[in-house]
């Protein structure tokens, strides 16, 4: 048993963009980006200067161009034909001639696609791009391969439900054991530890974790705490809980790279009257947001829905952001749920359902859901209770 | 008291890039790089679909655009005279357009210079080209800023040295805990949620983390064990530590977003004459190449001093990298300790020293320290003992 995407699902992916690569009449495909990579090839890797490369040409053939140092890594994990590798970066001969090579020895030339011209410079890598390389522009397909991962197959969603599962259990953890007077990383950390050795216990031989970003299942805040004003996304410090605090958190685990979103509003004591009516409200907006994701709608009419109820209750000056964004092997992706976002909603697309309410000096409040769009409405893939009741912590 | 850059630096950093401007006759320049941000800005953030930018002009001020949900912890954090905002992404108007109301603003036209050509296309952000949106391509002043960067001040040196002792702990405690019997995930997460909160505790003040792959400090095993063969940057498993490993470490911790580096071999139970070979051979060729480390050399001259040990006792077959690169605020960065790196070595400039040796079967041999050019020679900022028999754990 295992709970890894099949071969012959990567098969499939690769299938469609071959396919793909025809109808553009295009000998072949190069792709740079770490998620593509993993997406099509299933090789996880961290990306430093040291280029890496996915190549997939027009008879559907994979290749990969690793450095020395991933050179068996790759073998034992890339699901393609052939892997080329270069000696070192800078070395004496750069690694996009080895990549040029690769290209010759797969017949892919002029007209071409890729998902960038050329690796990106990073960590201090400079590189030619594909342009200055093979003296022909490729053409851009990162749409086409956006369009294919925005629609999850069973086994994905599956994935997903599994990071569900961990993530909830880290979120559980995290509830019990926030108190006043405790440090929010101690707190978090412990309960991040617990939950990934439980989860290693538990499926560690049949999965893995596949994310340069996530060592585990993980549960924390975001720093949002009344006290400190209402900021999204800072980064965390190592706050003391007290008595009045709004808490909102952040919980999730990589399972072969698939992500879930779990993020809860908790407050610690008996909430005030102004921290109850803007729980109330946000969870009225997420509710709808759940009602209008439904297949055939469009990504903006979810958050024209959700807009409709800021305007109605005048909740304008606590607004930050948009209602969600597609999620997958990355923890953020397209489609988003966003008024500029005019994309169909269609069946096999995951989002987070997330939209928020900022007051400074009373706090954020915000719950992010997972849910999978089905045939005829959504399936959660989060199920942490929602309710004020639930959320709120002894004093 | 605090560890933080001062401010008077931030402002010598944008002197150094807006007189490299004049110099190329550039009204300003924009950089997406968020290690590049943070360098001249002092704005930490996580890069997501939302784009965020700085902008320099030739008058050497400074500006940035963040999307709305970064507009408060900007104001705080950046260095800059102007936060522009824009409300989402993609929103009914592409955040590029409030860059280019920025830009406009600021005066820069062309021609100016960018380190690239455009917001980078990740987690499902598409947008236009600086190209496109200004009609005007700009100029790559990568180089200029990878050379600024390249030469560390005193304060930087300082950071880094900090970043050494609590990566030291967190190593010390990794060690102590390492036993037969227990895992590699348990026995890595005790190690570094104890030094991370010991670490909060001593200068949670007076520093910020403002990193976003490093929560604080951390040790763990890079994955090479004699059993599973030797891949240098594979992803972690949990593996259940036995008599007769050969463990490679990596510790650090991130200080105002500054890194250290250090790395150990350590072998469980009374080393095989094999190992023990490997390891001589491994501390002879980190002594090769701390001896070939002076000002005034080429990065090329160290990777071929220590080359030439690799020839001298045939150990070509357990090559897979070369000498090391520098770091600072990324965990790798130019210049690079590499035969095909013929920059030279100047005081200031910081290096991982980490030459290393892979025999399949019987393990991966890699010390890693952080060493910091000196006007005559090196100073050690890692100081962890590099001896066998220091690294010899019980069985």
């Amino acid at each position: 048993m295992t709970l890894a995407i099949q071969q012959s699902e990567y098969e499939e992916r690769l299938a469609g963009l071959a396919e793909q690569l025809s109808e553009r009449s295009l000998t072949g495909a190069v792709l740079f980006d770490p998620y593509y990579v993993v997406y099509y090839a299933g090789f996880a890797f961290a990306p430093t200067e040291r280029p890496i490369a996915f190549v997939l040409n027009a008879e559907g053939k994979g290749g990969m161009l690793v450095p020395r140092l991933e050179r068996e890594h790759a073998q034992a994990n890339a699901s393609v034909d052939h892997v080329a590798d270069y000696p070192e970066y800078p070395s004496e001969t750069h690694p996009m001639e080895s990549l040029r090579g690769l290209l010759d020895e797969m017949g892919v030339r002029e007209p071409f696609g890729a998902d960038q011209d050329g690796y990106p410079w990073v960590l201090g890598y400079r590189g030619p791009s594909l342009t200055e390389l093979t003296g022909a522009t490729p053409e851009k397909i990162t749409g086409f391969v956006e369009d294919q991962m925005a629609i999850k197959s069973a086994a994905e969603i599956e994935l997903i439900r599994e990071s569900s599962k961990w993530g909830n259990l880290a979120h559980v953890l995290l509830q019990r054991y926030t108190r006043p007077g405790l440090t929010e990383s101690e707190v978090s950390r412990r309960a991040s530890t617990e939950a990934s050795l439980a989860m290693l216990d538990a499926i560690g031989p049949i999965y893995r974790a596949q994310s340069f970003f996530f060592d585990g299942a993980s549960a924390g805040y975001r720093g949002q705490i009344g006290r400190n004003a209402a900021i999204p996304h800072a980064l965390a410090n190592n706050i003391v809980f007290q008595e009045g605090d709004v808490l909102v958190t952040g919980a999730t685990a990589p399972v072969w790279g698939y992500l879930s979103e779990l993020e809860r509003t908790m407050v610690i004591g008996e909430p005030s009257a102004e921290q109850r009516q803007m729980f109330d409200h946000m969870v009225a907006l997420q509710d709808t947001a759940f009602a209008a994701i439904t297949p055939g709608a469009r990504c903006s009419d979810v958050d024209r829905a959700v807009r409709k109820y800021y305007d109605d209750h005048g909740l304008w000056d606590y607004w930050k952001h948009h209602v969600g964004h597609a999620i997958g092997l990355r923890y953020h992706e397209g489609p988003f749920l966003d008024i500029g976002d005019d994309r169909e909603i269609k069946p096999g697309m995951v989002f987070t359902v997330e939209p928020g309410l900022y007051a400074a000096g009373v706090g954020g409040f915000r719950h992010s859901d997972t849910v999978a769009v089905t045939d005829d409405g959504i399936e959660f893939l989060t199920y942490y209770p929602r309710d004020l009741e639930s959320l709120t912590l002894p004093a």
